[in-house]
Parts: structure tokens; C-alpha cells; sequence
């Protein structure tokens, strides 16, 4: 067992403050990894301020995590000391069942470990990356390629799979036409992966005021939610509509920019329920689907086509002090694009 | 142009009557179909009873429609006189757009004409089968197989499409479990296809009523829905979810029944608006769709596939003064399982 230095929730909705926490004694197969960099992902606030339920506390959020490892078990293969590693939303899977098998961990069927504010097969509560070391099990661990730096590839961990994920699930490429919903933490690094695969991008935001940022990160189109005019601009001619926000959209008036076998996927979950009239998806079969973040293998994957095409997010980079002051921030959608 | 008989709502809401229609003169590529038998679909009263919108009228309805070939145009090679033919939901379309190439008329960017209550490309105005005599252009004319009788087939040219081609779509076959709610006239229809499939079948009705057909129909399961522990029965446990019942229901109880990658598919559209909460579909990257009948070669594919394994609609046969009693009996459900 080793302590180290984190900041922790002491209890829902409580300011971060400074703690030592202890991380269990390195087994065969855990690797031992000092965190470089950590995101805020808006689920950090949710859940420490215990908007999605009871939680874990004291609570250490943080599953943008992005570091270097400093010790490996007996058994371990994949990584050294000094190796660059990354880990993301979960820490642990059974490993067995049909989604483990095939690498779609996220999906397990005995439920995936998150990363913080879980508990593991074991019993021990996980807490997460806002903290000096981590030790996680070697297959759950990802290699950050040399090409990307560690702070602004930490936020890949999360918002990077997310959007990732159903980019390729729902057959983006050339020839599609790809909106992203919410140009935020998620919808930055989305307009970069859905470009660099090919695809016609187009940003709706509720404003203009990110247009310039978003045309340079790959946007093709750039237009305002707020002006009703967008949705007959682009009535029936979206492949995919990729949800970034977690607020109750009129789903009516996207659905209609889908064209026949388009899908709208909504990554977030809003508080309350979503409306849609069936008239809205029969006539072109269109869908209204859910994606949450990927399996291990596809985390891997993404971080090299990222690599490889030279995406990152853009960050606001702080100290442990300062993180109180950014999540507020972070709820009023004041960041540029992740912390 | 030739007069025939028909049977014709005057106005919204008004009983059929007893009327004469006249067809258009035969076209080159037209042919003429001596109406044997057409199959009541709920869509006739709701268009005769004008809640669907203003309607032609006087309206001829129909669009589940068996017959035999009396006169082919000049340039007919596909039919000849004495062939057992059907006609489906749309009797014209574009041609011309990237959805008529591929044969997937239903979704026209130019709109499909409707065998009734619609308007052709030329101006006139169409009829349905509710007649004895109806002129349709060659491609939109389906060849019946010998194996089938005309009375049992017709429905298959409305409620067997309407099912077939989602099941095609979604992949349904060996190793994937389909839940058909409602046992109505799609829903009978489609437990057969499904089960043709290999799909393991299971109906969701709202009673057991009809489970002794439901299961000689080749449905593996029958569960009621007014049984609130169905849903728990069978959490996480179905890949599709084929809706064809058009009436709101709690989705988000039914989506729960889905594994990871399942589908809920509506096949009606209910008045009101649907709700869902996204935490239905995001864990485990559901969805929700819709889908309208089927291209002409998919119909094609469809009625070869039911001669194929035996599959025809079970009806009740009326004469033409028994309809708008039928009409009521639709409304209520009460008939087993189509007219």
C-alpha cells in the first residue's frame, strides 16, 4: 500500500479540499502509473455534488488520466517504467462474458468498474485521477502514443472514446455528413476525429460565438440552433447527428435534418425525459440511438488515430487549487474547451 | 378509360357507398388488374375518416391488393394476361433519385404516389382496391407466387412488407430473439416471418388472449404486457423490439428489454408524442426507429419468401356490403386477424 496526495469531495456537493489517500499494494498485474495530467469531465461535478445518486465519499473525481508509470507487476508485459500510459472512464471488467471476450468491455455484463466512485470486484472503492498515482490493472491501462502530449491528450480518455466510439459504430467516412451537437469538452475533440475521418462536418451551436474555433478545428458548416432558419437549411440532408449536450433538445426539429436511415446519438443524459413524435422517424427510418464510451481496444485505437492526425483537445491548463473555481466554470460552459 | 365498380367514402367520416370509378386508359406500360381480393388496413379508415389529414374525396381505399392480369400496355414485358399479380401502398415514384435506383421507392425524394388518396405525377388522382378494376404501371405491379392463394396474399402486400423489411434490415435470423408487439394484423404476419427467419420469437400482447395462434404461428414465447413482471422477465434480453401497434407506450419499459446494440422499431405512428429518458439508450447504445413498408424488389423478395415457408395472412373474407361493419370491428380489434 502507498499514499498519495489527492483532492477529494468529503461529502455531495462539499468543495474539493487536499487529502492523502492510500492505493492498494501493487499486484502481478497492476501497474503503478504517476498521473502527469488529469481532465475535468462534467461528470466529475455531477457526481461529486451527488446528482447521479448517492456516490462514494470522501470521492476523488478524474478519469482523464494521463501520466507515466512508475512500477509494474510481476506479470505485467505491455508496459515498462517511463512508458507514457493513459486511463479512462473504468478500471476493471470481468474479462469473461460475450462484451469482455470481444473487447467491448463498457458493456459488461457483471458492470464495469469506473474509474472513481466504484467499487471494485473486491470491495475497495476506486478513486480517480484528481491525485498523484494510480495503480490500475495492466489491461485497462492504454499506451499514449509519443506523438501526443500528455496534457492535452488526458481529456482524450474520456471525451476522446466518446465521441470516437460512435463515429466508427455508426460508419463515418467520406461521403457522410456528420453534425456535432455542442461545441464543449466533447463537441472540440468531435469535429476533429469526424474530420480527419472524412466526413462533411457540420457544428450546431446554440450561439456563433465558437464559429472561428470550430472552422479551425475542421468544421465545414457552422451554424446557430438558435436560429430557427438552421433546421430547414438542413432539412434531410444529415447521416449523423452526434449529441454532445446533456439538456432536452427539440428532438422533432433535428430528426427532420436526417436524411432516409439516419441516426441522431445522444452521448449525454439529460435530466429529464426526451419527447419525439413517431412521425418524425417512420417515413425515413430514422433512429434515435445512445452511445457511451468504448472498449479498451477502441480507446487504443482512437489514441493512435489521434496520433496520427494530430488531434487533441484544446485545454486551460490549472493547478490543484484552482479546480474548485473551474468547475464552476465548467457548469456555465466558460472553458475553452477542457481543464 | 374504363368505368368500374367501387366502393367510395363520400366524405370524412361518411360510410362507404356503392359507386363507379373510371380508370385511365391503358399506357404502355400500364397494366390492367381485375381485382380479386384487397385486405383492410387500419390506415384506410384513418384516412376515409379524414384523421390523417384533409383526403381526397370521394375516396377509394385499398392498398392490400390480389388480383389477375387482364390487359398489358404495348411495351409490358413482365406480365401477361392471366398472371397473378398484387399491388401494394404506392403505385408511382421519381425514378429517378438515388432511392428509386436502389429501389427503395418508399423513400422518393420526389414522394411516392399512394395506391389511394393520392395524387399522380400527371395530376390524377388515385384510387385503391376497393374496386373491381384498377390500371398500374408495370414496375409497380408484384407477381404472386402460384404457391400462395390471392385471398391470404393480398394482406402481405400492406402488413407483410411492413414487417419483412425492418426484420431484413435488423438482421434478423438464427441467434436473434424478436419481440413482436401486438398480434394484430402486421403483428401476425410478422411472428411468421420472424420465425421463418430462425429468429427465436416472442410476442408482447397486451393479453394472453390470443396466445394459442401466436404460438401455432411459430411464436417461441407469448407474454402479456398488462403483466408488469414481463418486462422485468425479459430485461436486456431481446436484440429487436418490432412495434406494430399504434398506440403510446412506456418505452422506456421496453427498451429495457433490449441487450446492448438493440432496437426498438415503431411501425405506426400513435397521435400523441413519445417519451424515453436517454439513460434507456446510452448505457447500452439502444435505439429507437421506424420504419415504412419496402421497396418493390424487396416486396418481390418478401412474397417469394412467404411461398417459400407457407406464410399468408389469416383472414376473414367479407363481400364489398360488409365492409363498414368491418371498418368498426378494426377499430376494436376484433378480428382475427385481417379482412
Amino acid at each position: 500500500m502507498e499514499d498519495t496526495p489527492a483532492l477529494a469531495t468529503p461529502a455531495p456537493g462539499v468543495a474539493l479540499k487536499r487529502t492523502t489517500i492510500t492505493r492498494r499494494t501493487l499486484r502481478d498485474d497492476d501497474v503503478r502509473i504517476g498521473i502527469e495530467y488529469c481532465g475535468i469531465c462534467h461528470s466529475d461535478i455531477h457526481q461529486a455534488r451527488g446528482e447521479w445518486g448517492k456516490g462514494n465519499f470522501p470521492m476523488v473525481p478524474g478519469h482523464e488520466i494521463a501520466g507515466v508509470v512508475r512500477e509494474v507487476g510481476r506479470s505485467v508485459t505491455k508496459f515498462a517504467v517511463g512508458d507514457h500510459v493513459g486511463v479512462g472512464c473504468f478500471v476493471n471488467s470481468c474479462g469473461e462474458c460475450e462484451y469482455c471476450r470481444r473487447g467491448e468491455e463498457q458493456f459488461c455484463t457483471r458492470g464495469v468498474v469506473p474509474t472513481y466512485n466504484g467499487r471494485d470486484y473486491d470491495g475497495e472503492t476506486t478513486q480517480g485521477g484528481y491525485s498523484r498515482m494510480i495503480v490500475v490493472k495492466e489491461h485497462f491501462v492504454l499506451r499514449m502514443p509519443d506523438e501526443l502530449g500528455l496534457s492535452v491528450a488526458a481529456p482524450l480518455m474520456c471525451a476522446g472514446i466518446t465521441t470516437y466510439s460512435p463515429l466508427i459504430h455508426w460508419n463515418v467516412g467520406p461521403g457522410t455528413h456528420v453534425a456535432i451537437v455542442g461545441m464543449g469538452g466533447l463537441g472540440h475533440v468531435a469535429v476533429q476525429i469526424a474530420h480527419a475521418m472524412g466526413a462533411e462536418v457540420t457544428v450546431l451551436s446554440h450561439t456563433l460565438n465558437k464559429k472561428e474555433d470550430g472552422v479551425r478545428l475542421g468544421a465545414d458548416h457552422y451554424y446557430a440552433t438558435s436560429d430557427r432558419t438552421t433546421f430547414t437549411r438542413l432539412e434531410g440532408r444529415l447521416d449523423l447527428i452526434l449529441n454532445t449536450v446533456s439538456v432536452n433538445l427539440d428532438l422533432d426539429a433535428h430528426l427532420r435534418m436526417l436524411r432516409v436511415d439516419g441516426a441522431m446519438v445522444n452521448l449525454g443524459i439529460p435530466p429529464e425525459h426526451d419527447t419525439f413524435h413517431a412521425s418524425s422517424l417512420v417515413p425515413r427510418r430514422r433512429s434515435i440511438a445512445g452511445s457511451n464510451v468504448g472498449g479498451i481496444p477502441e480507446t487504443q485505437q482512437m489514441l493512435d488515430f489521434c496520433a496520427r492526425h494530430d488531434i487533441t483537445a484544446r485545454i486551460e491548463l490549472i493547478g490543484a487549487d484552482e479546480v474548485n473555481d473551474a468547475w464552476d466554470r465548467v457548469v456555465k460552459s466558460a472553458v475553452r474547451y477542457r481543464f
